[in-house]
């Protein structure tokens, strides 16, 4: 029987400033994927979402970012390889600080925004990643597009990799994301949405590799907290992968 | 026989800037606080000055500050106790994610400038200060000004405890440090500042509190890196103590 | 006739975070204080809020505070005043270039969060301040809180001043305004907070000054566009001033 | 008669952190690019730069960077023309405030490290800091890389420009600046940086273009103020010009 995650984007509030739905997002996930302070988060955030994971008993990751609030991270950088390594290393300690003052652990960690996208398709980067990961913990599993290169370095450095595909989202022929800002690229309808994450689950996601059609086999599906209708999309979903015999992963699975 | 620990504030460059004499002072102190990328120090230089003390094989402690790069944490702020919590507890975790990097563990916390200052005093954010460091590890030593309320809190909640005096700077008669600002408030001669050192391990530090002469032992020693003859001051402190017969404390005594 | 201005903090989102309800509150307002992009706002925030002013035909004011974003400004700094008063030099000059690109000049300057309740009390701070403003321009008003040692520190160097009232909140016996956090600060009936303010408005404000009761004449009453019911505060407040006859000030009243 | 200018980024300490030797090389330049807060400076920084650039006569230029301290804005990033242009404003706005401060005037923009090379090559980037500038006054002087898209896009809009060329760096034979990080980079001997400057003043600037040959007059020699030797190259390329018979420009020439 085939397992899936469930994972969303949280704790990306800052200071005086929400965003998300966190709680009503929270009891149809099963992973959450916490800012780590540079994109997104401060640590008093960051602190009330590890609380709320916990007492929601799913699993608890890091979402580090560009240190870029402006831009919430989704503005391309470049960053030297050491730097982004450090960089990495620096918000995954931080959260563990969080997870372990609740007497939990991190389970997975996945980079958000530009980082995310530009280490899909930049070996250099995704290895930075990957060895700053790697230097964290060997327990901690990579989270990383399906397809990915970031999935590759994890892999690489012997991590465990999660492979993540994205049900309200539009995918470009050669596996990358359509830009947010492109037309069609969110699906905001929960019940296309949920259709969408069920076959991703079932069949894995296709695309075109150097040439060839391949398929990738999906470990993890994503909800946005701050797409409009995420609560609905999550609740759908989450549905849609139970009654089709998917056991949810995670402790409250 | 007496022990005594000397410390160093270190890694308090950021990008481009450089500050301080890490490399020049380290072979001669016990103890680094490394800043942790909010008053100072980014992760990149964390890693390095974690590295440094580890080639050392000097002790590793937190520098946590307030979030203020411009003012270099020496400016007073007024968070409320929960936000300086989660603030000290992200900064810790931090370092520790390059500590463990590096094989390690943080041994110490010391808050940095107006923290450390506004700790002396204030009992709420000390004891915000104490919890903070103990979520984090009941086995990490808080380190706070001989005779302050941050000693107070760190033993109020269960932790071992480091009382610090300034062999290069003056006190007040309340025992609080004089402000850097204020003439006479830093003592730049090595000679001076290591007899001054001597007498702070040997007598401890007397001043006044709820109008009564108290004497407060000394365990560690700090000199500052960016003193002028920091350096000269760090040799000629350890040389006295080690002529006094006392025993440096820290793996590389 | 007695004229009143209506003022309304502006322009407080940053990056993706959106904060307060400007587009709706602008109609019933003659001036805008517009963050500056330290304690909130970003450049691009700031060029909108100028235009949506602009396009209403009301007032632009600068609204400088403490480089503290993720205390929004709120928590109480210590800066030496010369630091001060370049932080609010350059966070005036900074909006007054949105402003002259939309072919306008910036008419006033009210501090923001901890920085205008600090200098209603802080001497020092007050002056810093006064002088910043005086060397941007001797025609800029200065906005501070009615009776407070702002008012006193922009008339002292020459500035024209506005003296300002809060309707929808509650007042210290001592004329400062109640924390938020307290019970009662804050009060959110619209019918309460225009009668307040009418009030205010017509008799100016009275409270206790070196243990004389002193009353103080209001050039300005301040809607809050994050208290909840703001818009419609907005809204009640401008109709009862104008059936009361009061005159509204800027250029759309 | 030929005139030449020579510029140097200047004011990019920030806090307590000090970079350049602003004091040393002022007396030989006449052009000043100040850091406006975001790469580097800070507020009390500009001011205390703008005066020692009025003290010494010379030309007063904002130099806008990416808001990326940590990386000293010589970090590419990614940012929508519309923000590039807000951010452009926004800090060549604040630098004006604290010229007109001292009663004088900004005479040129300059683009810093990354959004400077980026914008040499990049038509869109190009188009939105020109329109900042044009949209901040049409008196300012736009200075960009001699040759580059920058330069296209001042005069595009009707802008004065300073075409500017790197006597102590080393080109690529398409006319972009050899990465600093890369050998041979940079040109540390004062004699040779001189010879260089001197030949670029007389005979501008040759590189391919679309396949051709072309040659590009230049108009401003920079000088950086954190090169190893800094003060002794301008020195002695400020001798060579004027031997050479160049009339300096600025108003200390």
């Amino acid at each position: 029987m085939r397992t899936i995650d469930i994972n969303c984007d949280m704790g990306e509030s800052f200071g005086v400033y929400r965003l998300g739905e966190d709680e009503a997002v929270v009891p149809f996930i099963t992973s959450a994927n916490i800012a780590c302070g540079l994109h997104a988060g401060d640590p008093f955030v960051m602190q009330a979402t590890v609380r709320l994971a916990v007492k929601h008993g799913i699993r608890i990751g890091a979402h580090p970012g560009y240190p870029d609030l402006q831009g919430f991270g989704r503005r391309e950088m470049r960053l030297a390889p050491e730097e982004a390594e450090a960089l990495v290393l620096y918000q995954v300690a931080a959260l563990q600080g969080f997870a372990r003052a609740e007497g939990q652990e991190i389970t997975h960690v996945k980079p958000h925004g530009a980082l995310y996208n530009q280490s899909a398709k930049d070996a250099v980067l995704a290895a930075a990643i990957a060895r700053a990961v790697r230097r964290f913990s060997r327990e901690v599993i990579l989270v990383g597009l399906a397809g990915s290169l970031l999935i590759e370095a994890g892999l690489e450095v012997g991590l465990s990799v999660s492979r993540e595909a994205f049900p309200d989202r539009t995918y470009e022929p050669d596996g990358n994301l359509r830009p947010r800002s492109a037309p069609g690229a969110v699906i905001s309808d929960p019940q296309k949405a949920a259709a969408n994450g069920l076959r991703l689950a079932r069949e894995g996601i296709e695309f075109m590799k150097d040439g060839k059609k391949e398929t990738y086999p999906v470990d993890t599906l994503c909800v946005h907290g701050d797409t409009p209708g995420a609560v609905e999309i999550a609740r759908t979903l989450r549905r849609s992968l139970e009654s089709a015999g998917f056991t949810l992963h995670g402790k409250n699975a």
